[in-house]
């Protein structure tokens, strides 16, 4: 039998996520990586974690090895209303549902609001993961650039207005707008209401991708708020995530969006796993109520902050003459333009066999199919001060040849 | 903004899972429930599960709470390999993916593998978990009829001609051979076999969804061989489970499909959530590795053997002549058919009200939407045989008003 005859247009629209394809170069014992855009395993509460899941299933075993609700363990849905609104933004628990990691939400989201066809402007660079759930729903993705402080409201109008002379209407906008990933950019608090207002006339909705938004380096300048603190008509859908916070293997994460939305989400999810684990939320919600995130946030910073002082400084000292590349202000990500005629997934080969470093080659963050292979992301997440530094001077020898 | 407008056709589509719906009536405290079709909570080894939970996450931290691969934990995909060839299935971890739930296997290979308008047979009455993930990918579902030892291949042969005759072709078939859920019927040995030739010379994929397999009461007389036993060309997609034997909350299950079609799934679940919770994989994998689930499913046979017991002998003493039910031989379910003119989701509102009994009525897990409603799902599951016995009385009394 010939099973690809057999197959959806969904399952033959599928595309590889390109990062995970590399893991077999990235993921090698010894190498100093700068690929993996994961948080350091240093930082995960074990031995707290490991009490309070002894506890729970011990004391709760009949509710947290059971099947639950597809909305999710209703205390921490409201532990997180009760944290969102510590943001700025008033959230009803009927406009959320919380997930399977932040990945599902964005899977869920866009099933239920994209038709195939549909337009959707998606930041260059932007998340792969993102991306890959857009496109496999069957959206248009068309590429808006950034500025250092994010998309230019102007530039995003313009190009809505000239999609919309050759008849094409936009449906959404997909925005990181903290620390993006790859980039590391942030979108400042003025653009953010310019972008909402601009959403606004022309009916398109946002989804905004929140993942890192706690983890800002300087504790006297949190991140700008979120657009949805501004929305009030249920424009945006918010992605929220405790995979950078506390630990991603806990797979939990919730979407907020407009009541409307958000039953179609429960339903699509309700036929897509009925429940997310368990166990794990019930671990969050535990945490929570033991105020254990709060002062483990303030030590991430501090954690990260350093990290990426050392890698920017490493550039700083050793970087070639022609390389740009981003200051991040918080996240897990620096992003590099190294000179022009630099091949970065060439460069990879060369960086992992000669050197035992590892990155991410930035083209398939693009969605406008760009020859240019000049970008690489750095994660400054899983290393050591120390061995950012020997490993970015490293790097760059390699670039200056 | 009037959100229902910007709903894709998928959302659109979306409807409710009618037994979630009634949990306001089923769920209340006190009641004799033979509703939920989930496992009794007596039976989770929690405090195994809380010493495996508290060393794994305390020992093994920095895997169990990161990231992992889509795939799943290739510990617990070799053991699941291993446990599959006691049950005259060979299969190789290529063409294995776990899941979050069989839920999450039927929705994503309903995705890969259906285009909307495919035709699918189902059969009558059949799982709505899986009805609704089939119909959300777009299939337009045909029910076929059930006998005492489940699906007519003859009958399915004509139903298979007669809609080739009007130009439609099926594409897949949708069964759950063992121990249905709803019905506890199960597929005997001699018509698998006859069901995978016809699958064979009409071209037709099988969807063999078997979480209950394992549940069989006589420990002389296992479940017959599974149809992906017999499978020798990749025709039979296989669903397991841990849900029913170890713990549902716990959301771990399990695919088998061609290698090419599982690439296919890992593409779709990688967008879909990335990965399953970490913990709850290490979890099951660590119960295997301690040989924790051969002892504890012989002890769930006869803990559930003795519920149905009671079950069948209460409907015996007490049912309304007219009635009609299953006496299945493992699982968790018993499927009664009253007396015509019975209308089971009225007597659900009285069942509960005055006799603090609850049920699921049948009818919604008929694809074919029939006006007739006189047919009950009764899972022996939750109750003690004490309970049982009243509540079958109870109800009976309440059938024969």
């Amino acid at each position: 039998m010939k099973n690809q005859d057999h197959l959806s247009s969904f399952a033959r629209r599928l595309r590889p996520n390109a990062i995970r394809r590399l893991s077999h170069l990235i993921n090698r014992p010894g190498m100093i990586t700068f690929a993996g855009g994961v948080p350091s395993p240093e930082t995960f509460p074990t031995e707290e974690i490991a009490e309070i899941a002894f506890r729970l299933v011990r004391e709760r075993g009949a509710e947290v090895l059971q099947y639950g609700v597809t909305r999710g363990n209703r205390n921490l849905i409201e532990q997180i209303c009760g944290y969102m609104s510590g943001r700025s933004m008033k959230v009803l628990p009927e406009e959320m549902i919380l997930t399977s990691g932040s990945q599902q939400g964005l899977d869920l989201v866009s099933r239920v609001l994209i038709e195939p066809g549909d337009l959707v402007l998606v930041e260059l660079p932007s998340y792969i993961g993102g991306i890959c759930a857009l496109h496999n729903a069957g959206a248009e993705l068309v590429g808006v650039q950034m500025a250092e402080d994010g998309l230019e409201p102007s530039s995003i109008q313009s190009q809505i207005e000239s999609l919309a002379a050759g008849g094409r209407r936009v449906k959404a906008l997909y925005t990181i707008p903290n620390f993006q990933n790859p980039s590391g950019i942030t979108l400042s608090a003025k653009k953010r209401a310019a972008l909402l207002e601009l959403a606004a006339r022309y009916d398109i909705f946002i989804l905004e991708d929140d993942p890192y938004g706690e983890l800002y380096f300087d504790s006297e300048q949190p991140s700008p708020a979120p657009i949805k603190s501004l929305d009030e008509e249920g424009r945006v859908v918010y992605f929220g995530s405790f995979s950078k916070v506390l630990a991603p293997g806990l797979r939990t994460a919730w979407i907020v969006a407009d009541p409307e939305i958000a039953t179609r989400i429960e339903m699509a999810k309700e036929a897509a796993d009925l429940c997310s684990s368990m166990l794990d939320q019930a671990i969050v919600s535990e945490c929570y109520r033991q105020n254990m995130l709060q002062g483990r946030i303030a030590q991430l910073r501090a954690f990260y902050s350093v990290r990426c002082r050392a890698m920017l400084d490493a550039l700083e000292a050793h970087a070639p003459a022609g390389a740009h590349w981003t200051r991040p202000t918080g996240g897990l990500f620096v992003w590099l333009e190294a000179q022009a005629g630099i091949a970065a997934t060439e460069l990879l080969s060369r960086a992992v066999e000669q050197e035992g470093v590892a990155f991410v080659p930035g083209r398939p963050f693009f969605v406008d199919e760009r020859k240019e292979d000049n970008t690489l992301r750095l994660a400054f997440s899983k290393e050591t001060p120390e061995r950012i530094a020997t490993g970015i001077e490293r790097l760059c020898t390699l670039l200056k040849k």
